[in-house]
Parts: C-alpha cells; structure tokens; sequence
C-alpha cells in the first residue's frame, strides 16, 4: 500500500501542522479497520519515516539510535544536558491512531513552535520516537526504551512475531538496530543527561473525559500483581439432595472471596490508597458443569494494580489470609498460581509539580490521576531519570479503531508540555 | 449380551432374595461402567423379565398394565383397597444398580416374606415395577407413573430417543404399552383404591452416610425454581485504566448476588425453612474475556429447591430485588429468561408418622429429611394419593456406577416397609 501523503511544507501553526501528521500518518498505515504499525515493522517505519520527512522540512535535525528509535531537536546536538519528550509510534494490530504517535506528534509540534517563533528553551529538547512499545506482536514491551537502558534480554530478542514466527532480533536488525550492541546490555543514552523525561499520552481510560478535563497529570504509573490461574476445588453433588452443611460449593466460595476483596478495596481507598482489582476470566468447568450439580471447580484471574508496592504486597496477603478462611469455613480449597509482578513506576515530585503548575497557567485544570496502563515512562521513571507524564483526553479507550482525541484537547496538552519546558531552569 | 442367571428357586430368607436379584439384574444389565437399563429399552425390559421369571417361582402373580408396567401381588387381582409400592427399573447410561431397582426388590421380597411365612396384611399389598423414570433417555421424567395418571402429553409420546431418534411412543409399544389409550389422557388406575403409595429409594445425597442412619423417612419432595441462563452484563475496559466508580465490572456484581442470596438461604434456614441454592453454571464468555479486561458479561444458572413452595416464590421474589438493588449500585444489568418451575410434593403426614412408627419399632433412628430429587412417588402424591418414602443409605450419590447401599441398610428399610404394611388399618 503506497499512498501519496499531502505535501506538508512550513505551517503557519502547530495545530495545522499537529492535525496534518495525524491524518497523514493515519492514512499512510491504515488497514481494513483503524491502523496497522507492527513493533519494527512495515506500519511503523512508514511513520517514522514521514515523521523525519516533515521534521527536515521544519529545519529539525533527526538521528536514529541503535535501537532504530528516532531522535528530533533543533540545532546540532552537542550533548549535555537536555529535557527529553516523546513516545512510541507503533500500534496494536487495527489499533488506533493516537496511542502512542499523540506523544511524539506534541515534541515535534513544541520543536516546530520554538523553530518558527525562534524560541530557545533555558535547556535543550530532545524528542524521542520509540520503536516497539506495544507487546501485541512479540510479546514484549517497551522494547524501544529498554534497549536504551541496556534492559532488553537475549531471550528478548528472540521472541517471535505473531504471525510471521520471525524473531524480534531479525526484525531489529531489518531496520537498522544494532542487535549486538543491544543484546551485550549497554546503556545507550547517558541518563544523567537528561534532567527530565515527560512522556504525552492519550489517556486509555474514562476518568477525563467522565470529568470533563482536556489534560491531566499524572501521578504514578500502576505496578501489578496478576494471578493468571487460581483455582477453587469443592466437590460435585446432586443440587437438590446436599444440605447446606454438606455442601463444598466452589462458586458461593469464590463469590464470598470476591466479595472480602471488595471489602478491603474499599477500606484501601477510603485510606487513600490506589487500586483497582479485576477479575477477567471467572469459570466453572464447561466440561461437566451443569445447572444441577454443586460446582466443584471455578478458576478465575485475580489482578490488582496500584502505584503502591506496599499496597500490591498487602492485596496479596490479605487475598491468601481470605482463602486461607473461605477453605476453613467451606471446606473447599484454593490452588495458587505463580503471580506476575511488575513494579509500580514513581513518577518525579518536582515534575508533576511543574506540570501542574504549567497547567493552571494554560487555565487547564490541574487535575492529576494514576496511569493504570504501563508506558515507556516507566522505564525512564525505573531507570533513575526524573519522569513526569500528561494525559489527553481521549473517548473509548485505546487499543482499538475508536480512539478519539480532539485536537484541542491534544493542543491543550502542547502548551503544558510547552509551557513545562520553557520554564524549565536548572 | 445374553447372561444365564443363576436360577433362582424358593429362598429361604428374604435378605438372600434381595442379594441374588441385585445380582443378577445387574449382571444382567451390566454396561463397559456400572448398569444400562434404557426406558422403554433393552435393559429396562430384561430387568423385569428377569422378576417375573423369579415372581413366579415365588408363587407371586404377575400383571402388566397399558403404560407397561409390571405390578406383583400374592393371590388374584379382586380389585378395592390396597396398599401400593414399588418404584422404577430403568437406570440412566452407566448408570448404579440400585437407584430405582431397590425399591422394587423391596416391594417383592415383602411379599415374599408374606408368601413363606403365610402372612395376611390387612390391607392387600401390591408392587408395582415403573418403566421410563429417567430423563435421560428420552428428556421426559415419570414416563411410567404419569401414564397411569393420564398424564403424558401427546407431546411426550413424541420426544426422541437421545441416541436412536426413535420415539417414546414406538419404544412404548414396541414393549406392548397402548400408546392410543395413554395418548387419549384416561386414567390406567383407580387413585381410590391406593390407600397408600410408599416408595423405598436409595438415598441421592450424602445426609444418611454423614449421620450414620441407615434408614430415613421423606417429609416431601422438593419442587424448584430453576434459571437456566441469566445474564450479567456490565462493561468491558482495561483492567488498569478503569478507576472503582467507573466499573460497571459483571463479576463482583454477580458475586455480590451470590452473597446476598446467601445471606437470605440463611435467613431461610434458622427460621426452620428447607431450601437449597446452586448455581452450577457460571462463567465470564470465554470468547473475550481475558486477565486485564474488566468483565462486562457474566453468565450463570440459579437454582432453588425446597419443600414449600412459598419458599421457593419468596426466594424468587428476593432473586429479582437483590438483581435490582445491583443494578442500581453497579450500574449493571441482569437479563432475565424464563424460570422452569416444578412444583413440591406434599408427602401424607400420617404416613411419615407411621413409617417413624414403624422404624422406631425396628429400632432404627426415627430420623427424617426431604427428597432434593424427585421420584414417582410424586406423581402419586400430587394425583391424590396418600404417599410416603422411605430413604436407604447409599454412598457416591445416584446417576454412576459407584452407587454403594449395604444389603444390611436395604433390609431395614425392607423391615420399616413391611412393619408399615402389617400396622396399616383401615
């Protein structure tokens, strides 16, 4: 698929020009439904390279990383100490346009607002579009931003892509990654130079536009703890000739375990604490159960997210305490699975302060919530750089065709991430 | 499969009787598991050929009706007054030896033990064998009891064979019933001249085995109320992004249900009410659900079964109000379909006092508890005639080949049978 983009010269302004790379980029990598950007693949290198063509014609100096992500600024690069903005541009598989290229897009639209108003920040901007954020293709994330850090493994890049079966490390290399490098766990930035990393996302819940704010700031980056597979074993019995004393139900007990959780999400939030808990996959046995016979079996998912190690590490507990006295009083027992961790991501003090502030300034609301969906943030915040992340309103979640980000909604967030950089002194 | 039984002549105790006839009817039903003994079939058919074949030689007379049941009694059929007991011969697939058949040997070797010992009960005793009890086989229940009733619907006659195709109304003649006069709703008997039905019935739950009661007399026979499918559904979204007062989450709000039925179950047990509740099926849509999706469907069967049928409305009634309040506090929705309602069987109250009479005066435990499974037994009770059962303790539950009653437990209910007989007066 070849589609000529339009023409994009020097624009008068950076909503102009924000709103052209968007339908551009969406029209360069669209597919039957949405867009389509593979984790170095076709999609994603075609936006990068209409991304770089655009930027040289703005007087923006591009390099590409030996992790093929792609680096924008004004003037050379000296090196030293800079901000640095960005985010991914590749997509799930029919996925939407603004997951992800919404972050990058803003750096290059504050780089395109400085050059044409000949603006220089007290310290420089870099923006960065990283490759391969998105596990869907080789399930792995944030590879882009963990080959920075040194972080991507060899069992890593051996991953294999979906559908192709082709390792991640032939993919890398198919688009210029230096996979030797990567794979030896260099560091490939100097983290010490970058005095602040702001990441600008679409927000892939409901929360802003429920509240009705364009922007918002983030406060932290949920960790997890996910049970995949835990089971509650009862025992079967004919429905109607087992009293209540003898019965060994899986699903009144795993009903009542829900229900103790909820009891302590609860008690949780009304301490202040943050956390969601979920449990996707709920089920008795399809195999043999039936409407008349005492369930002896239900597996289910049990997930619990928050910004908070210490309230993961008590969620889950306090979720083995409460199986530990459902067994008791029901006779019934609970098989655990290994849980999944990942580490909640702290997100600076200093910089939500500033993005806060930026914020009032712009007559934005200064409003901050969680981020609940993990971002390549996350490894800058885990890799010691100070990190601060702005959310932009954004209708039906992400992930999908619908994602629907107004433009001034995404310019509110430009003049924040803006308005953060130029006051920004060392 | 052609198995020579052991010839049977006259015995010298009932207990040897009852042993040899479980035997060989079970050697003689034997499927690759446990029994097969299909309604209106080939082992169903056998059974009963082989106790006439032993009837006969007992000096016990032998009648087969217009639904094809076989009915045993001592000396000539003169019509009036008599006592009736028996139960069924059929089994389900690979189904126990004793689940129906227990209660047909009890009937014969009562009057066997009349038959040696020239024993004349006041009452005259009848034994009746019942055909097609089962469901599985044809998806109807009671086939035999309700055609002496005039209860089969042409309907009925028409349900197929879960294997063959063939109907219940060609099985049914083929073994000599006549389907014109059952199809016609006529009575085959005279509810008038039972003064009593009483069926003798391996015990389906674990109550007798836990209690350690070899004999237990039914107060009733419980009726339910049964959804087969009622549907949670709420709304899908990323298990991070989505904060608490945003979920509309399918599985705490079904869980919330479950608990809060639970608490009326309780309610409804400590005020001496008989109920109990399953909900075998329940499950999120395997389709989409997945660990970090909020669930926005859960699907799930409830059941209630008890005595009383106002219990069973009420909890009906409480059912709905509690799916209300839910809905209402979650901000999800419970789709209902239309309940399946079998109605309790109210078994005669002195009957129940005569057969804990009777087990007294055997010095058992007058013990008593309600049927959660139904039987002929009801068809009787609810066609106006005064009905009794007497429970034998049986491990494993019903329906499988591990159906285990001692032959010692079976002999007391037989000695409960037969004291209740010789007390009867008019």
């Amino acid at each position: 698929m070849t589609v000529a983009p339009k023409a994009v010269g020097m624009v008068a302004d950076t909503a102009t020009l924000a709103a052209e790379l968007f339908a551009d980029i969406a029209e360069l990598t669209k597919d039957t439904q949405g867009v389509t950007r593979a984790s170095y693949g076709e999609g994603e290198s075609r936006a990068l390279e209409h991304l770089i063509e655009v930027a040289r014609k703005l007087n923006i100096n591009v390099k590409t990383d030996d992790a093929a992500n792609v680096t924008f600024q004004l003037g050379d690069d000296v090196g030293g100490r800079h901000i640095l903005t960005g985010s991914h541009v590749d997509s799930v598989p029919q996925g939407g346009n603004y997951d992800g290229l919404a972050g990058v897009v803003a750096g290059i639209a504050v780089l395109a607002d400085f050059s044409l108003n000949n603006i220089s920040p007290p310290v420089p901007l870099k923006v960065i579009a990283f490759r391969g954020e998105e596990s869907a293709w080789y399930g792995r994330t944030y590879v882009g931003s963990k080959s920075l850090f040194g972080l991507l493994k060899q069992e890593d890049l051996q991953a294999t892509h979906r559908d192709t079966g082709k390792s991640l490390a032939v993919a890398m290399t198919s688009v210029g990654a230096d996979v030797e490098r990567i794979a030896g766990g260099n560091m490939l930035i100097e983290p010490d130079d970058i005095v602040a990393f702001v990441e600008l996302h679409i927000e892939q819940g409901p929360v802003l536009i429920d509240r009705n704010w364009p922007v918002a700031i983030v406060t932290g980056i949920r960790g997890n703890t996910r049970h995949r597979e835990i089971r509650c074993i009862g025992e079967a019995g004919h429905s109607g000739t087992v009293p209540r004393w003898l019965r060994q139900d899986s699903v009144f007990a795993a009903a009542d375990l829900i229900s103790r959780m909820e009891d302590h999400w609860t008690t949780i939030l009304q301490h202040g604490g943050d956390l969601v808990l979920t449990s996707g996959i709920f089920h008795t046995n399809s195999d043999y159960h039936a409407m008349s016979r005492i369930p002896d079996e239900l597996t289910f998912s049990f997930e619990a997210r928050s910004q908070d190690q210490a309230t993961l590490d008590a969620l889950d507990g306090l979720l083995r305490s409460e199986c530990k006295t459902i067994e008791r009083d029901r006779r019934v027992k609970f098989e655990f699975d290994d849980p999944i961790h990942s580490a909640p991501a702290e997100l600076d003090e200093n910089i939500i302060e500033a993005l806060l502030a930026a914020a009032r300034a712009e007559n934005l609301p200064d409003e901050s919530i969680p981020s609940g969906a993990g971002h390549d943030a996350s490894i800058f915040a885990n890799g010691g750089v100070p990190t601060g992340m702005i959310f932009v309103r954004n209708q039906n979640g992400s992930h999908n065709p619908d994602e629907a980000m107004e433009l001034d909604d995404f310019m509110a967030g430009v003049s924040v991430l803006k308005r953060f950089v130029l006051g920004y002194v060392v």
